[in-house]
């Protein structure tokens, strides 16, 4: 509740319900007293405070901290918020000198400083998460890759592809997360620390000393956007958002494929379910999830683009409501990518599947077209005629490799002189080789390139 | 993790973490407790269970939800869902029969049966509570609903109003606010016990029976809808957004009000706090905090929207991530109404504060047109030559009452002849007595219209 | 831009067009006429415009809105808004007395009472057509609804079920989206006009009148509510986003069911179309805009949400901004409402799919427990026998109804009595009877409860 | 509507409507035939196509497009989308060879080339107005920056600082909005032409030539990703939202200070407008529409993270609706981007309007509070005891500088020797020299830090 010096009435028990962000702010314990602690040691080193004030703050702040995590002393709504109950907790044990911690600082630089320090430190998980879920999404493409399934688009069978030009789709997707993720991290690796309620200070503090400190790259350079800034956790909820979004792909196929009419992949026995009336059932539960929390994370992703329109400078307690969406988006989407890294370490493809049904298979019907096309009919009459030809089978209950050359020479008299190949399934896969095609030669190039970036200390950004 | 007979592999922890819904389903352990004893009740009434086993079942249950609301016995992730937890120790405490208790049901139902039973609880204290809000702007009204104020549009100074004819307009729409409510309600208040997965049982079951039991007004009539449908949870979380759009706009107001500049009302202690750093601050937390968590329950709104997009029928596991956005979106907006009533009751408004400064503002040139307007002179030339006034006033620093009659004739003869009290602004307000305007006598009957209101059982819709 | 008379420069460019609402505005032409011509004759009934005057008016307008229809007539930015570009033409045309038509009301007012006007026209014709729309679903529930397919959940088979009590459970579902409808109509039947700017006016005009006039319930008892609420056009976008989530699952389900795995229905020609590439392809077109176009509503829904969050009293300029997304919310659903009834008109259900392949299928699974339970048995126990029953049955790649009685003995003593037709997948569906099951005596008695809704005028509510 | 060699049935007139993209499509005009034209030359200098072909397909191009640049030609619905309609108007145009040109690609690659070659182009638009607004904001710096006003937390005056120090935070802003865009400028600067419906061809194309013809920095490494991948079109979104974000806050601000009570800036007339019924009004339309239009982006970037969650591989139809919302997005940031500029350079600002005011404003209490504490005086006892001044200035009536020496000494013995200089504001505000405090020496240090990056090529990468 702030000081209230100023005040006569007892806060509203509701209102301090209403208005702590404790809990949430607990997930950034460390975080603050190690900003503290920075905070200390400038202003020791600037003559601010003694070096024995110093010494018993650091101290004093460590043993706080160790309280807090070993639960032997436990904040309360009372106190509102992580930084005035260590500052409380620190009073109590160190004294009045305790005190004068806040010289030259305010919770409101403060707290957008933890803030930061707690998602450079989150990002670098999920960034590793991610790297660990390419790695694992690469590991099945050399080891299932090569299966032959249907290509879809409107979830139709399109042309016959390998199971590993699909997979590095997935890859791809989740390698440009990371790129954005290293954006976001680069972007917002500055320290707020100083900047006070918003208009900085008199006193002759050191903020570029406490960035280093605390590891920043550099300060905020104006005091006013340090404390008002929020652009950098909407990059970060839209940067979990969007990766949701690409884990939510993979999930909704994880959920298709393993479905009784794919039955094209199993999940590992640890992410799926039985249900409690139908004992045959083996739920893609961990899927489903990942699709319903791509949907929570839109749902943070809201909350701070509502929140965050339209507020005046400088600091409004409105910003306090920015901490639990993006914290549940960050920690989600963290939890999100672990889940599908198990899911796709144990997944069984049945690599059999679609071999045999995709022989013949009207999938196959732009072979024909292609072929015609590069023989020097135009596209779109190759298309005209291998489309009423796949109506003709269509009604005629036949395959495309089931018509007799009489009646393809009916559709256009080159298709009788197609070659023998031209409609086996895994020859024009393999046929498919331009840059990027389905063809292995064209997966083995991408995970070479891919392979090194799980690697990459800066992630994402030298390799495209 | 459902039941595993046909698994072999442990639940990975990180799995059970991420399905874990039991913290907010611990919210609704009343519902699921009463809704498992109704179901026992139906299922002897139907010779499915014997009288005996009924009573221990009942005995049980209700043992299992008081060790549990003790901490006597605790739930742990591994038990998934309250549904599971309950189960597992009632079996625990009464035995083998305890597993015939889901005889003739599944989760599905009994999940979206706990759920509705929830909602029609939390609904009705929201109700009650928007009925108190309600009541204390009506009560803010009597007390200070003469006081003069300007009426802004664009933020700007528009006419003099009494804050009274202010104030209902916020009554109003928290009034349809409960309205919706009332219809939202009505329509959840069907019972899907007995729908098992979703296609009902072969069990001879009276599902009207547990609905009665449960004081459901009726059955859901289709069993896949009655596990699938979650239109009444988006119906309820896009009440609750709206609602806590209306408390939003209330509290931008008060932000402004109590601001540097207007210095109109301050809000009551309880609700306000003070700056780390500096002492003299009034800041109006509680309103600010009204204003982000309308932010939050946008973002539930969101969440339910994008999660229930495309879901094939019946049920999904996506869905279980509904419960939280919901609950969280239902509990915040009680909050926040609470809130706003708190600082109404405790408001102090500044009754002399524009009364003064409001004579001869220009925000009586509509006085001017529309007098003008009443003696003939069409209204698109009476704004023009009373725009063309207010200019000249502006430019040469007078006030609309300080321009003598010749200037006034300048702009348009008539002018020169307005009536002394034209510009008075408490007779301008009082003027305004068309139905629904700022007059008192107009916001006498408002108050006389929506105070039964606060009284009625079905709120908001017998009046309007 | 507003009356300029207090300007002098000119308005910018950029600024028209960023400004102007023109376009959206064209589409409630008639019901700004309308609002005038209302707002013309009541004037003239209080004596405020004498009966000529009234004439000329109510003539002039219904020439002005035939020139914009015909298109003799073009508004243009400049104009800004439909308001303001009909009351320009309308003083060309019938001069100085033009002029008169704004007395006691402003564009506050004016613009509320079109968009009311223009949604109570708009959501009769999407009432309309979503009972057009449960009409063809009854329809297609009679013609096919024996059908015998999956019930899915988790999109893995759960138990047999018929087609019609699948279908049934997005009538129910749709139905309430009516219900919502009629109570959103309801609700925001009041007419705004005469309130002014904010304060209404002191001409001593007749709200009712014009209320009466123009259709509406009743006037809104407070105007400065009249030109503020927006809460009734967030309440219409919320109902526009529940409809089209309803539709998306049903797209859902049509782009499973006719793609190459399921092969259940086929989308009429009509609602299909091809591939540029792939001449087989059959693609799902009119289904998957469906689910992209609830994607969009639910986009129109955030916009108004955020746009009207923290807005104080009373009109806003942002508030303009509110039309288009509204305007886009329920056209779209009426046009997807039409949709899906096109496609249901057209359907083919392949009626054999399912029905041999459901034979011994693990779907039949809860069959034996559920009997198994029906003798006593536990329920868990019963479920757990036949787990591992499900799990032989996997690993020896049998059916169900492949099991020997000796073996079915070793997992439960019991199992080897079972009769002969609990493996019979329609017996399975038929035996589940209990009220809202998916027996076809249950289909036919939601055919006619649902049947007569589809003729009633206050849509929705009298049936549950 | 696709090819339709398959279908018999026509299409329905309203699907035609429902599914065409050509209004938006046409936006994109430009881009799609420079893409046609590339890939014509990239097939002739395979020896795809020979060179007459090459020469005829390229003049029948640009002849399309200029034909319907000049409205010479018009697509209808029936050409579905942009695609289609080239194509159509060549094939009559060139005859048969155009059909030709469709030789490897499809619709999915051609789509999303044009889509990314347009993002390219507006987003370079974006940045230089993003870069012009920046410019506009340092000159206004310049001009009025050392202007005394309250700095606001909570809305509540805090401390006084100079007017350039509270706009350079808004400049900061706008200056990260920059970085992102460039950010995601570079990550979506691949080509996916060529990729074909999801497999690549068999066809010896060569993508990068293609790329490079189009000014792409590379082509997308695979295939599926090229034509399936949308985060690209989210990221663009997600920026333009939070950009819009600061702008609201900009916008806010305008109609705060130009309101009634705080009275500190005028807008231009060109971005202000008057009321049809209060001739004095004066409104700010231009912010509020800002503030408005960035509500609608908000829901914008909901449409695009909702339509793609869940999307299984590769392209489903429901994409197609990303491209309004995305242009939208993109339009409607560009054109808020350049209203602000023009606000900026015409705003006026009373530069006297708080000088005198902010003597003794109880906003320079922290002054008191940090001089006690400089003087080792524990801060949070330094708080305590000026928060007690502040009580009894305010309810005695007094200005803090108000108050004689022994009073002050009553609440701290230092008090009463505090210098003369202490609670003049404009001292207090230049003491705040630490980096990025308020005082003018940090604010023009800003300045020469910005001021450059306005001519950076690659925006916002090199100066932080």
């Amino acid at each position: 509740m702030g000081l209230r010096g100023r005040f006569e009435g007892a806060v509203d028990a509701l209102m301090q319900r209403f208005s702590s962000s404790l809990e949430v702010d607990l997930l950034m314990l460390d975080e603050d007293v190690e900003g503290s602690m920075a905070h200390a040691r400038m202003l020791g080193e600037a003559d601010i405070l003694s070096g024995d004030e110093v010494e018993i703050l650091c101290d004093g702040l460590a043993r706080v901290r160790d309280e807090i995590r070993a639960g032997e002393w436990k904040p309360t709504d009372e106190h509102e918020d992580v930084h005035m109950a260590v500052e409380a907790r620190l009073i109590e044990i160190v004294g009045e000198v305790g005190g004068k911690l806040h010289t030259a600082r305010s919770r409101n630089d403060q707290s957008a400083t933890d803030t930061r320090l707690w998602l450079k430190r989150r990002l670098r998980d999920l960034d590793e998460a991610l790297a660990e879920l390419v790695g694992a999404i690469l590991d099945r493409v050399e080891a299932d890759g090569r299966t032959l399934m249907p290509g879809y688009t409107h979830l139709q069978r399109g042309q016959p592809i390998l199971l590993g030009h699909h997979l590095l789709a997935h890859a791809w997707a989740l390698h440009r997360d990371r790129g954005r993720l290293a954006d976001a991290l680069e972007r917002l690796d500055e320290s707020p620390l100083g900047a006070c309620a918003m208009a900085g200070t008199a006193f002759p503090i050191d903020r570029a000393r406490t960035a280093e400190l605390l590891g920043f790259a550099r300060p905020v350079p104006n005091a006013m956007d340090a404390v008002a800034a929020r652009d950098h956790e909407l990059e970060v909820a839209s940067n979990c958002a969007i990766a949701c979004g690409h884990l939510s792909r993979i999930a909704e196929e994880l959920v298709l494929w393993s479905g009784s009419e794919f039955r094209f992949a199993r999940l590992p026995d640890a992410f799926a379910t039985g249900s409690s009336i139908m004992p045959q059932k083996r739920n893609p539960d961990a899927a489903e999830l990942v699709r319903g929390k791509a949907a929570r994370v839109a749902g943070d992703l809201t909350a701070l683009v509502t929140l965050l329109r339209s507020q005046p400078m400088s600091y409004n307690r409105d910003l306090q409501e920015s901490r639990e969406p993006l914290f549940h988006a960050v920690l989600t989407t963290i939890d999100s990518v672990r889940v599908c890294t198990g899911i796709f370490q144990g997944l069984e493809i049945d690599r059999e599947r679609f071999e045999a049904e995709l022989a013949g298979d009207f999938s196959l019907a732009t072979e024909l077209a292609d072929w015609l096309a590069s023989r020097g009919v135009p596209f779109r009459e190759a298309h005209g005629a291998v489309g009423r030809l796949v109506r003709h089978c269509d009604e005629a209950g036949l395959r495309l490799d089931g018509v007799d050359p009489a009646t393809l020479a009916g559709f256009h008299p080159d298709l009788a002189e197609a070659p023998d190949d031209l409609l086996a399934p895994r020859a024009a896969a393999e046929r498919r080789d331009s840059l990027g095609g389905t063809a292995w030669c064209e997966v083995e190039r991408q995970l070479a390139r891919l392979r090194p970036t799980l690697e990459a200390t800066t992630p994402g950004k030298e390799l495209r």
